[in-house]
């Protein structure tokens, strides 16, 4: 359960009169979300998702929320944050920063085939393109530092045979410079969870709060580790094909860039294998443990670094 | 017929390159509409309105648009401007000025019941103090100096009476000074045709290509003399008093403005049926006619002046 902060009715209609939202109608606690307290709220003029942010880094917030607004204004569809009447996008509620966005028609689909695959591509690299006149940026948190300190808060739980796995990874990634790829604003974790279709048409991009600033194909590499995985976590060819087709129609790839996409999907898998060991051996004080299993990403990495050959025929087909 | 410009498909493609609005998917002519060429336009990503601008005066463009991204961000439910990738709303096209638009859902319902007319006046209330924030600013190019320079045009057409009835109403609004009321951006053009609902409920305002900067009594009262008038021209006291009920329950009116309620329905009679005549006697050339009945309008104002003790029980109530 994700509602940390309990909000009346009495509070959020005090808190919406700073809004031309029209009258409050309905609103009720969202359970998903590790991060913030969610509530779908319906006004008058319609659907919105109110957060209250219980402890992200509030001078990342702006980055945030201002991304999604240049994003919706692009015409990616992502929730719009809604400005207040002195035009914030934040104001705090019960102590908490808040913010209330348009919601997005929509479900995931947790079984995508090609199709849904060349959607996401061709969404991606139109999210990469709208990103570049952001005016604002941020520096990826889970960069090779983070991946650095946590391999060493992790390493001492790790049987011998990860403890080697991860040592190696982290050195065969040191030989590689991220920063000589094309690079901008990337979602950074455009997960199945986060991507809405209605039936099978794409409506909405949601969860913009791993966004930051890297190498545009990392961010397609962390998309199809987990849209093109076949039940073995190898990456299946049809889905993968279909996703980098689409992709690269929209903003084709620099030769250094096919070069660089085994090692980029590599780095992807070893991101997420590190922040859900870190997850579930470090949890945070309180919490009820929503940590995934780590090993999903050991595996994807081992197969990886197994295929080689067969990622890098990706971009010759 | 109103595309005066044909775009084709190639053309269409080749513009949207500069967009992250996805794949063209179809697109076709919109007949509505006398200012301007529309199109509906549909992408991978969604559905919107194209929109080249044949005649409207390029400096004021950037007025309108900018006001509709801003209410978009404060929640009004109104076509959202889409960024180019170099963050321009305005990209030529076939040598005009055009912009693209979000569509959106819902149709005109032009047999409004009361509880039509209390959405749109919440709806107007919250746009006008969306509106608070609005950066720019844009006199009426329709005010009463407009009037005098529309009368004079076509005082020599009208018949005796009319000629008496239009030379009496100047006289009147003369003596009172709008700038006393509160004012701020108004869309001045609020008729029913503008506002969109899905079911019964109001899912849409359109059309911005009149907004200004005046007295918001006065939008209030053109939106009035839309909405709630009777066959016979009269105000239907059900209709009014849901809509000034809902408008005021969320921008509570100065005792000035109630003051004021007869002269403004009757100033935004008066500049409808200026309007009207104008375009009746002096269509524009080549021009196949979209002039409406003036008459209506003359009616309207006739009423206003013989109820003024009705109208002014509107706020007694």
């Amino acid at each position: 359960m994700s509602v940390y902060t309990t909000v009346t009715p009495e509070e959020l209609k005090a808190w919406l009169t700073q809004y031309s939202l029209g009258t409050l109608i309905e609103f009720q606690g969202i359970a998903a979300g590790i991060e913030n307290t969610n509530y779908f709220v319906t006004t008058s003029h319609g659907r919105y998702v109110l957060t209250l942010f219980e402890r992200m880094a509030e001078a990342s917030l702006p980055f945030y929320i201002h991304l999604m607004a240049h994003l919706a204004s692009h015409g990616i569809p992502c929730p719009q944050p809604i400005a207040s009447l002195d035009n914030r996008y934040l104001n705090p509620l019960k102590g908490k920063p808040a913010c209330i966005v348009t919601r997005l028609d929509g479900a995931p689909d947790m079984q995508p085939g090609p199709d849904h695959c060349a959607q996401v591509g061709e969404m991606l690299a139109d999210l990469h393109l709208a990103g570049k006149s952001y005016g604002i940026s941020l520096a990826n948190p889970r960069g090779p530092h983070w991946w650095r300190k946590t391999a060493r808060a992790v390493m001492p739980k790790l049987d011998s045979a990860a403890q080697a796995l991860l040592t190696e990874e982290l050195r065969f990634q040191a030989l590689y410079r991220f920063e000589d790829l094309p690079r901008g604003v990337i979602h950074a974790d455009l997960f199945r969870d986060n991507v809405l279709f209605e039936g099978a048409r794409l409506s909405g991009v949601i969860d913009f709060y791993f966004a930051c600033n890297d190498a545009w194909l990392y961010d397609l590499a962390i998309t199809v580790n987990d849209w093109c995985l076949t039940e073995d976590c190898t990456v299946d060819a049809a889905r993968v094909q279909a996703m980098l087709g689409s992709y690269s129609a929209r903003r084709p790839l620099t030769a250094i860039e096919k070069g660089a996409w085994p090692v980029m999907l590599r780095a992807a898998a070893l991101r997420f294998w590190l922040s859900r060991l870190y997850d579930l051996h470090f949890p945070r004080p309180g919490e009820v443990t929503h940590a995934k299993d780590p090993r999903h990403f050991q595996r994807v990495l081992e197969n990886h670094i197994r295929q080689e050959a067969e990622l890098r025929r990706h971009w010759v087909v």
